[in-house]
């Protein structure tokens, strides 16, 4: 167990099979995620935080490995008699999960921070690692696409992703912040290493990196922040990122991703993890100004996702500081 | 089956029994039923209607006979996640219940009043009686006791009834009015005979009552107005009104609710009915000015609850017409 301290920026599935493998990997208390929250929305008066969802059930053992969303052993009886009532139930909500959202917007209206719902969840849940929400303020995606602005969860859920994207917007990321406490705990723990996780560089990665102050704090940190491609042999392993690529028109590889990250965020990456299955791209992502890792990305069982923790963790001594 | 018309005042459970009977004795739609909402309350951020549920749950046929409330086949997954996290628990929620609540708080938060929201429902269950909330405004029972005032469902649930009660407090009521839509009903589709139902008249009753506007909309029905005692032999069938007349000092008999009527709305009543275990007290209620009719009211059986109210649905007839 390493005695590190890594920060990651995560999304939801494939991050937080990232950040599982690192928390296995790290003495507890040494994991520090910082969260996406920009999939947040209000559903029947609930507010939903999916990514934070995602990594709670995920770093507690609560999620359910096969579906690859939602807890383990769900129920459906709300959604049920909610449909008998004529209710809306096109965004799945299990009995389980339903009491996460029940007793956040209770926190939340009662004068909580999603900062300290999301750290009481966690600790509830038995989460050794500290999640932190990009920001206490809503953030709300939204994806201009063939079909017009369309909410995102509407696009993702409702639409399964099928409409064509041109460009995407962060409505109330201007006017977001930081919090306090993950701004502190930046400062006052700081990491060896910032990891941004296999996640959607669109949808998940940007927004937390477009937080007003966040992008200064990690400068600040002064130390290699280290990206994994969530692209592997041009496909995406979960989610819409190789297809939002393609509409995007840019090439669907690990080295798009790497211009993508180079292009919206000069000077953040020291260094960018490929897959072993895309070794050939390692000149055309170092074309983009940073050191080029290969190793195995693909995260199928624990041992997979701790390997590749440990990997990354090793390159706390060998990767490049600013 | 009866082609009368019938307008209801009911609180929850032993009200909802004789709707139940009246629903089945009546022509579809004929019934007409104003429901308590002094008992509603916030809980978790939902909406919650304990009496309007009640009826719904009672006249569709979904509530569970054996526990006296909620509905049947009912689980509690979504309470017992809810626990888990640290969240409250002391107000049983099942999972279908849950749904009735998550969807009337998402109607009322986007814009439907109570009266449309109860009767979407109504809809949806398959009730063919009209219920119509008291108000569309929201108030609140608070009970003065020997632990000082508290919000009614925590004397309720949370104290189980135990504090000694000393006055009653409606908060709201004196701000709000009767729907449009139950006073078109009231005045469009006159009933024959009104009923006050066998509930709790401290806490269900009086505050149906107490709605502005509600008296004079019932004086000009020009009908008769009977009352069902819902004490019998000194006790109440269900819930705290034998309790509470007690404490306040009353006598704990069908006539002191005569007075009780008697005292707090004048001239409302043509008729009481009483038991026929208590038959001997008929001259006590008779002096409170009310003509009194002796009758089986207990209501076990689905056979019980429609015999009283062919019984009751017989006064239409020979009722006293102010």
């Amino acid at each position: 167990m390493s005695t590190r301290r890594i920060l990651a920026l995560s999304g939801g599935v494939g991050g937080a099979k990232l950040c599982l493998g690192l928390q296995e990997a790290l003495a507890p208390g040494q994991l520090q995620v910082i969260a996406n929250t920009a999939d947040d929305f209000n559903h029947l008066g609930l507010r939903i935080c999916p990514d934070i969802d995602t990594l709670l059930y995920t770093l507690s053992g609560l999620s359910d490995p096969e579906r690859g969303w939602g807890r383990a052993g769900e129920s459906w009886t709300v959604l049920e008699s909610l449909g008998e009532l004529g209710g809306d139930t096109w965004f799945q909500l299990g009995d389980k999960d339903l009491a996460t959202h029940l007793y956040r917007t209770h926190q939340l209206d009662q004068g909580g921070t999603l900062t300290e719902v999301t750290q009481a969840l966690a600790q509830q849940m038995g989460v050794t690692a500290r999640i932190f929400p990009m920001s206490d303020s809503p953030v709300a995606t939204r994806v201009f696409s063939d079909e017009g602005k369309l909410p995102f969860q509407e696009y993702f859920v409702a639409r399964r992703c099928e409409p064509r994207v041109t460009d995407f917007e962060f409505e109330g990321l201007a006017s977001a912040g930081v919090s306090a406490r993950l701004a502190r705990a930046m400062a006052d723990q700081t990491p060896d290493l910032v990891i941004v996780c296999p996640s959607n560089p669109f949808v998940s990665i940007d927004p937390i990196l477009g937080v007003p102050g966040m992008r200064s704090l990690l400068d600040a940190l002064q130390v290699p922040v280290v990206a994994v491609s969530p692209i592997v042999s041009g496909m995406a392993i979960k989610g819409p990122a190789a297809k939002m690529m393609e509409e995007l028109g840019m090439p669907v590889t690990a080295s798009g991703v790497a211009q993508h990250y180079g292009q919206q965020h000069p000077g953040l990456l020291d260094a960018f993890v490929i897959d072993e299955s895309d070794a050939t791209l390692v000149a055309d992502c170092e074309s983009t100004g940073v050191e080029v890792h290969v190793m195995p990305t693909v995260m199928r069982s624990l041992g997979d996702k701790q390997a590749l923790a440990d990997r990354l963790i090793a390159l706390c001594a060998t990767g490049t500081a600013d």
